[in-house]
């Protein structure tokens, strides 16, 4: 009991320097015109299905698109992101359960990647549905997944990771009748968590929901843009 | 870059009056002639759907079994468990990511269960596939889980999980073929990672792989009461 306020006082002390780098980072994406997005879901949501898909189909259309991807051991997020022709860099953890500004921009001065140039940057983080949620990474828009096998109940389970989110996405819709989804029960779950949230559904493997999931990457985009010409 | 090492300190020494606390819970569980289990996996990975049928069949044989539940919110697991008919509390963590021995004992002391008159405690710990590895909570056995729909990859990309682990429960084997589940692929992985680890495929749904399940755990039992008779 004795040392509880001092590990409170010892993360406090995490958060609010992650919250000063985070910012650092924020500034420099914008100067760079990138817009940042941070995945964040369970293990085995789908990030990476979703993540691939998209980083070829922007490429497709002409945009230039990059993932940084945490893990806490191997590369075989990379390995597979790498197959969409964009510009991949894993961060291994290393046992951290969630990525920090500190990794973010380390590994971008490592990589040396020309920021300018790029549209999107999408930093897929560790699967995990609690920790991820404290620490911004200077992302623009933060994206939460949840895949029609977890559970409709897991917005109500895990309500800050739902409620910091800007877009919720369900995935793997395609197995939905499989696992007996109950979708307007998790929707009504992660509106009930989070009432302001975009929702979109889709399937990586059948590339259900795309268009309107591109659409809302563009209009982002765009925005961005419309701001800082203002 | 300052705070790293007192982090480093401040981490090792929860971990050790963590370790202390679940040394003095381990001898309670053992002088009550309790077998415990902590089941770990990734939300929504179907460690309730397998509790509450283990207590059901464990409770029909005539053994006497309780559960303690773990959740940042909500008590939704709770009241699926004790459709089982067996004594179950939960423990909401409030933003903690995993259980801690504190949380057990303290939970234990205001439920005033009668250890001595249970076989079997399960202890469904926070879905989280990392956080939990290094909190011991004096169990006897470590169950990881690991549904069908997460992808074969997860033991090699979350491995210290796996590694603490003594059994490996393979969940949703009901909708495999439904998400084209590369069996041999997933075990090899498994067994990567840990190579002496017992490993078995269930479905809660339909009641798969239940009798080698209960088997294990009340020949686990048995060997508990052998092993304090000597």
């Amino acid at each position: 009991m004795v040392m509880k306020p001092r590990i409170l006082e010892i993360r406090k002390g995490v958060l609010e320097k992650n919250n000063g780098l985070a910012t650092n980072l924020r500034q420099r994406f914008r100067n760079a015109g990138v817009l940042v997005l941070n995945l964040v879901s369970s293990p085995g949501t789908g990030k990476t299905a979703l993540l691939e898909l998209t980083l070829a189909q922007l490429l497709a259309q002409g945009y230039q698109a990059a993932a940084l991807v945490g893990d806490l051991a191997t590369e075989n997020d990379a390995k597979r992101l790498v197959r969409s022709g964009a510009p991949v860099r894993q961060i291994v953890t290393g046992g951290n359960c969630h990525l920090e500004a500190d990794m973010i921009s380390n590994h971008l001065d490592d990589w040396k990647i020309d920021l300018e140039a790029l549209d999107f940057l999408f930093i897929e983080n560790v699967g995990n549905l609690v920790c991820p949620t404290h620490y911004d990474l200077g992302e623009d828009i933060r994206v939460v997944l949840l895949s029609v096998t977890e559970g409709e109940d897991k917005p109500l389970k895990y309500p800050p990771m739902f409620n910091s989110a800007d877009i919720a996405i369900i995935t793997k819709l395609d197995i939905a009748d499989a696992v007996e989804f109950e979708r307007d029960l998790a929707i009504a779950n992660i509106q009930n968590v989070s009432p302001n949230i975009t929702i979109l559904e889709t399937s990586a493997k059948k590339g259900t929901g795309m268009a309107k999931w591109l659409t809302y990457l563009i209009k982002a985009k765009q925005q961005m843009q419309t701001v800082s010409e203002c």
